[in-house]
């Protein structure tokens, strides 16, 4: 019978441990490694709607990308949302598996999944961090290049091909040929871009200072939304689990999307 | 004949410098206290297009509200953009005037703008961190009431008041009836804005975690715009500005505009 | 009906926030403060199996002097005793509250129990940190008087009272007249204690430099176990629960015993 | 004529400086490496009692496992022990050598001594640090093989080998095959015990959490006194420098006892 | 009799603990509290060749301003100068007491010995750090008047007074008025004695830069030597000492000079 | 035409940047990269009178060895020295460009020139931080060798050669044989210097309590003053520039001297 410990052991084989950043927090973070599994959601986030939409539908293990603890905690009480999603877990038992930085750094990972979504071509890691097995280079951010065009033609192309309800950016004042991405918070990767040669940059949570710092140096930057550059990988996480393990049922949540609107 | 010192003097009379936070640099970065000053340039930010602007239009001092020296530097050269701003003021004897977390915390200064725009009434200081010789509590955040709405109607308000091209946002789940504001980056206090009764918070600079948190506990969150919701008070500064020295013209800025731009 | 709040509300009573040390983590640790409360399990230590005879006996609260979680958690699993534990709380829907530091320094807490235990007259707390609204002084160690006999029939008088299986002390080459007290992990008060004219200080987990420290300032020092020093007011705390809330059944755990052994 | 510096040199044979951990320290702490010796007293600690006794019998030198001075000084004076031994042993012309946590890990040191005692077989070294000129490998923990046993049957032979007067230990529920030993505080070490696959861990200083920890882990765990588990090597020690320096006096010291008792 | 203690209470009374600096190591840094005294030697350095010059001399204690330990110590070996310096005096019986920053900073200790060597008039504590029960106030640096002259006149002056071999100093541009004095290394205070208005500062161990400062700023920096304005306070210090102790031999250290010459 | 790029990168030939120190700052530090030039002025410090002889002149850029910023700046004000020093600069369009511990420690930089000066035979680097491409060892301090001669010939040679106004230093009580030399604040250096074999250390800005150790050590020690041992360095520097740049007019500053003097 399938357990938490094979899903996990899968998990951190398309996202070695290895591969995350010192500060971060991946692997089991809540329940049994011996745990039998026959249904697992995948998510982003293991925020507490998609905590109960796991114990609604029968789960026994929820795989998201963000930890289910990030801060280590001092209590797991439900006075705060992330012990009422710890408790809607462990009432269920349901365990919590997640990759963050290791699935964001990986050959096939979050931003490699964003390049291809974004139809780049010849997509290279920036700076390398090292190398797999099999000689695959991995690392922080990739880029690619797209057939030359004007930046208002690449935003129109983003926002239809990531669903974006809205985007924001500055005009670096260059077409766009050579694009950076890099899912969730990466806009202090912008001088690695500009080194290695991108025009454009496409990363999420972008603060009034680094719309600024791209425009001086000619970066066109465009935050498209954390949500929207790193949920891609979720298609993929589901679809490389579902054949993996083709005994378990595997469903990507119904009730996780971003909780951010424009008006 | 009127001089920097004097316009120092009088900008640490509206936000004194005992009001700025540990860690933030203000007052004259640049220039001569000693310097005559017959045309002051106001503006949110000391950028190299601001300076340009000064330079063209023969000012001999700009007033800003963020520091034209941040980080402290380790050289003064063209390869940055900090450089080639400090080169064009000093080679057209330009000074350099800011007020920043003193201005955001003083009476009558970012927060209270903001609050007056938003037509906020019964404007408070949310947490005093103290009281002017006036006995005028002074600190970071205000709250104020506007008469009960529902959060569209509110963004449609702030949208129009602050003139924003685009708002983000986060639905709480509670009409708008007690607000706390925040000008540019204040997201954390959302915690001070909740304990203090409020149901919505308009700041910006938001990013994917606190909107999250905002939506967990309950609160209308609104990203204005870091630009939008700090830039009021220049025309509050120029104009006090004005009216204490008549005898020194006294411009905004007409080329500083946010560089972020939705889509 | 009793909640899981009027409890912590109670214990805060006898053993204030304010009184806990910086490092500390107290009140209530794992559940809900909302929770119905007809049964307490109380003992000196929340381990896995006390959390086990809670959720036989059916309780909905166990009160503790040590912290269910110390060191923050990453991770909430069964790899650990503690997650073991917190998964036993939370699936039997039973809460966790703790007074840990507060209780040791607060009047009529571990200490004060300790010295009453040892029959000691005159109880004082050594170098007090602050007082009550009722004026009584509060801090970590107690001190008191015992009619003057020699170190060997103290000793026996200690193992009697506290029913401890075995002591290990060093003989200091003083009668016994004044005794400190300090439950637990105590011993870096020694110098206090000889500060404050005592000949002989019980407490525990006393390392061999402290012991030779000890033999050097001509102090007799006991180690009568962590367990033991501090178990007594593990009754106190039962009864004053019994007492406050009527209602509700209160029990010691029947499970929890010292699990070191002498040989 | 043999000198000090003969002496250190054959010290530092034994173990090596190299082999010391960081914050350690060892070597010459007391004396004059030119003074010509006649006389050792060997012993584990430097204390005033022993440095009195080294005067008394005339010796020119002690040699030691804890160093003379481990915490730096700020004053020598005869207000602290430290200073008054000091004060004997300079007013009596003595040097002081010691070798600590290099003997501690050094091959045929501390650890060594004690896994012979207690007639451990296979003796290896738990995660060696490094490996000598003669292939030796060294570090901190042994651990080795007894005839499989119940913790009744161990308990009393380390009782026995060791001449402690009495044991704590926690039963961790399993036979007595494979032991890890550590003297000294080396209770922190017994998640690499359970990882080399031991069952059973003898060392000293343990602490009530740990001895929670070892049950929780299943690890039997023996706290046999620091003074009785690093001991034995006084003797090593005392025999090696009498065969190394025939013309030298080498005595261990008469008056140096444990001063904890059990009662 | 009188014993170290007593001299030791009259050393804190002329410059209490309470005065030193956080960093500092005073009072009895060697020997017995107890230990009768016939003789004291003072001098301004506890160096080897005092502490010889105090064994050969007979006496039992010495009084110096520089501490015997600075950095606390690791060994006392006679690897070091400070290691035999301590075994001299521990062979010989003779403690040592110190006041440093004590001295500095007290009224009638080091800087205001030097005011007076440099007949400053109206000498004042440049910003006091408090005022003693007798209420005068204390601090390290004085200032005093001079009868205006030029700087040449003034180093003359200086020269003779202090009996210096040679001084080095930079030219402020200035005539000699206001005079600030720090003895030792007190060159970081020139801001402070430029805010009180002082035109020149005497200390000692300036380096480059200060120098290039001082110019900078336009203050005569004169460095007179680290041993010539401290020393002037032994002879002060052997006064009192003499006056309060009739019964004790109080000399000054024939054999402590400078070991610093110019050429 | 020969451009600031162009002289940067000859200098930093001359004195890699991989050799400064972690904690330096050097390069370029003021102006523009493309700035032509024709005329490069050389000092050892870009003293505020350096910048305007370079002004006056009609220079283009500078190349000093100290660093035009070395604590990074908070602001650029002609409330001091650097900040007048940097207005003038960029007022008059000239770059600044430095070499600082990097050419303290290159081959053929400040410390090989001061051997040479010195007339030091055999020179060797102490302890070689390195090796350069053609294999030549570097780093901090240089050592070699001058016919044995009492210590008071040597003084007057190092007077002599390196033009010095007086010396400070103290006798180690040893002929001079085996010089060690750093230019500059090097005293801590003297522990190297001895175990190195030397007996004599030309060094500057050396304090009292360094003369001490020195003299405890057995070591002559000499500061011939921060100025003189590093400035003959200026001329190599002229020099090389001149020859690799022959259409560049290159001139050492005529104001810059050492401001301090000898009494």
């Amino acid at each position: 019978m399938t357990t938490v410990a094979d899903i996990l052991k899968f998990v951190e084989t398309l996202a070695p441990r290895a591969m995350k950043m010192d500060w971060d927090n991946v692997g089991l973070l809540c329940g049994s490694r011996t745990a039998p599994v026959t249904k697992i959601l995948v998510a982003l986030d293991p925020f507490e709607h998609v905590c109960a939409e796991a114990a609604e539908w029968g789960a026994q293990l929820i795989v998201t990308h963000h930890p289910m603890i990030f801060r280590p905690l001092s209590g797991v009480t439900d006075d705060t949302s992330i012990g009422r999603g710890l408790m809607t877990l462990i009432r269920n038992g349901i365990s919590a598996v997640n990759a963050h930085t290791n699935l964001d750094q990986a050959p096939g990972g979050v931003n490699d999944e964003l390049a291809r979504k974004l139809a780049l071509v010849n997509v290279e890691v920036v700076n390398p961090c090292g190398t797999t097995e099999n000689g695959e280079p991995w690392g922080l951010l990739r880029m690619g290049q797209v057939p030359e065009q004007p930046l208002e033609a690449f935003l129109n192309r983003v926002k239809t091909l990531l669903s974006c309800e809205s985007l924001r950016y500055v005009n670096g004042g260059r077409p766009v040929r050579k694009v950076c991405v890099g899912g969730g918070s990466c806009a202090d990767g912008m001088h690695e871009a500009i080194a290695a040669g991108c025009d454009t940059f496409v990363t999420a949570d972008v603060k009034y200072n680094q719309f600024w710092d791209a425009r001086d140096l000619g970066l066109n930057l465009i935050d498209a939304g954390h949500f929207y550059t790193e949920n891609p990988v979720v298609a993929v996480l589901a679809e490389k689990l579902s054949a993996a393990f083709p005994e378990v049922e595997v469903k990507i949540s119904e009730s996780h999307r971003d909780c951010m609107k424009f008006f």
